[in-house]
């Protein structure tokens, strides 16, 4: 095939609604980035036989690789795979192991297939079946003329990315749509605003290959090394001097690369000392064992925790003084430390690590606003100690509690790192 | 002019790289949808002149109102006015207003306008300008052919919105663009597939005004119901009736409306009843006790919980039998239901939730796979139980311990409703 032109084809009335947001053309753009091939125009349109079968026939006039996502389920609506063999001309015929996989897939959820999940085992005559290891509706890969060639998926994004990974990354490579890698590492940094960050690696910037870029996700300051090589070896070549430069100026912040989480990092560095972890949390409700219990294997370090909302359980679960809520109130210093310690001492932990906060909208006062957080943590030498936080409240209680949750795991990491490791 | 059939066209080269989202896309369908203008397709193009007059020939051919969003800046790359001009061989023309204001708003800031700024002061000759009251680039409202109108838009999503607030609804209003208004109600469902869901109110679907269309939602199968009239009000008169049939069909699996969540309908049942609710999390490590308190107001009705992530902590602190843990296991029955009694006791709720379950991807066995979760509930008149699920562990360990949460949830929404509410 020539050098490869895609276009992207998201289908669903959803999107034309502004139901959902379009994150499968973003996904799928940075994965044809990453490919080195070249897109230039993305579409949406609904589920319309006829306005996709006119979509299509743009996209065909200038592109070889034409990817479509969504339209792919069971209702009557879900018409992607019927337009498109139509638009061509060619018959759909069914694939028997594509409806026997269906009724396995549902049957070992305790469901019934309905008449309508059939229709998801039909494909054109000629293609073959892109495999959706996880959703009942599998994709197609098509040449239904020569020189093009048609990929579709679902729209749910968690099946269409496992299935761009599994199968279409290959596929690309050996058709040899995609001669060129693109390889990227992300440093991850807490503690410093992508601003700041920015200033300390400026004169990168001006770098062709590898290319550095700042961003930030989740309020979470974040560095992107990409490189363009043969290969991701050659390309990992290129990177890691820039990398080097970089962690020399920021290193202290930067906590992991790529997909570490400070959930992940802390657990690996708890393996290391052998220590385990316990947690009270008051406004993070939970969302710190949440994050912790993400790490497969998280029961060698973590014990558990006690999700002390009310200032009876602060009392009675974690030894928290009763004159001490009184006094200073349950988001305070000293309930802060007293939760660690409580916890500890309650799962026989070597670490505890406590959150108090006022997560809002209701709750905050002049002296204690909404967003104010007190993170304690027990160490295993018996020390405890807790920071203030003030976190903006305009972006509402979650946002508050997340960062919450994130700060607890990064003062830990710290404490770590100033250990020394 | 005719009804609107209006066409989105978003321009940036860094929405072909995947480096941002395209929240445009979205805030503008919702904003058309409820002004009850139709779209058929959105457009995504980079910053090239040649592409994006293209795709502005192909949308000007079936559209007769134009939305742009992006290249309005003053860089080189920017020139969505330029290009549209050219288009329809209008020359350019500079307001001197707008660089009058282009200069104020620089030095207000302390910055020097650059040559550069110049060109974001050029209009097609006999546009107007679409005010932009917060940043430097306005955009433009103009008519270049009879029945056809653009509106141009920056790309970044707080000026696009603004000025679309400001300017734009009365625009589309006064110009009889936007005649009617489009209301939808989404139903959600807990324990039905959508297939299945679909087959109940099959009937449904022909129906014009208004249009039912079933969709899923993080596992969730949702049915959206939407309505055309010359109000919300009229629109919400026509939804009615085409609600209360529905539910009659398919009302035990539904569990709200819109913005309800499984954690917010339980918490407005547990207010009801007056009642307190108090969690036991194993595989979940903090999940269920996190949803629950993402609802504002949660205080009222839950106390905390216990994430016993380790046995000894089943044990030491829900009281659960060690020589049950060691016959039956940490996953079964028998450990789920004393959990839900022992946190319930120990932090005197009326209710106890229970989660204990293999998560994976390591820790399952022939008998007790990963995704085998058991979810124990003890209600306030002593009683207990706990129900087997089995979710598929092929979307991961987050996936399985996602759906144990939901199922806690609708496990004690299903028991209100079945005491009758």
């Amino acid at each position: 095939m020539n050098a490869a032109i895609a276009e992207i084809i998201c289908v669903g009335t959803e999107l034309l609604l502004g139901e959902i947001l379009n994150s499968n053309s973003q996904y799928l753009a940075q994965q044809l980035a990453t490919l080195g091939i070249t897109h230039h125009y993305q579409n949406v349109v609904g589920d319309n036989k006829e306005r996709l079968q006119k979509t299509l026939a743009i996209a065909a006039g200038r592109a070889n690789l034409i990817i479509f996502t969504g339209g792919l389920g069971p209702t009557p609506d879900d018409l992607t795979t019927e337009a498109i063999a139509e638009f061509f001309d060619v018959p759909l015929v069914e694939q028997p192991e594509v409806w026997a996989d269906i009724q396995r897939k549902y049957a070992s959820i305790g469901r019934q297939v309905t008449a309508n999940n059939r229709k998801q085992a039909l494909l054109p005559q000629g293609a073959e079946i892109l495999p959706n290891p996880i959703g009942s509706a599998p994709g197609m890969i098509w040449q239904p003329t020569p020189g093009l060639l048609i990929l579709t998926f679902p729209g749910v994004p968690a099946e269409m990315q496992i299935m761009w990974q599994q199968t279409a990354v290959d596929l690309l490579r050996s058709q040899r749509l995609s001669t060129e890698t693109f390889f990227s590492r992300v440093l991850l940094y807490w503690g410093i605003s992508e601003s700041q960050l920015a200033e300390q690696v400026q004169h990168l910037f001006a770098s062709q290959n590898p290319t550095l870029a700042p961003y930030a996700n989740f309020g979470q300051a974040r560095l992107r090394i990409t490189a363009r090589a043969e290969n991701q070896a050659a390309a990992e070549k290129l990177i890691e001097p820039v990398q080097a430069e970089i962690l020399s100026l920021t290193g202290e912040y930067c906590y992991g690369n790529d997909h570490d989480t400070l959930a992940s990092v802390v657990g690996k560095l708890l393996i290391q000392h052998n220590q385990t972890l316990a947690v009270a949390e008051s406004c993070t409700g939970g969302w710190l064992g949440q994050m912790l219990t993400e790490v497969p294997g998280s029961s060698a370090y973590f014990l558990g925790g006690i999700i002390s909302y009310s200032n009876a359980v602060k009392a009675d679960l974690l030894n928290v003084n009763r004159d001490d809520l009184d006094r200073y109130g349950a988001v305070s210093t000293q309930v802060a430390e007293q939760m660690a310690i409580g916890v500890k001492q309650k799962l026989q932990s070597n670490w505890g690590i406590s959150i108090t906060g006022i997560a809002g909208p209701d709750g905050g006062s002049a002296q204690k606003p909404v967003g104010l957080v007190y993170i304690g943590l027990a160490d295993p030498e018996g020390n405890v100690d807790a920071i203030e936080a003030r976190f903006s409240p305009s972006k509402g209680r979650n946002w508050v509690r997340k960062l919450s949750a994130y700060s607890a795991l990064a003062r830990l990491r710290k404490r770590f790192v100033m250990i020394g490791v």
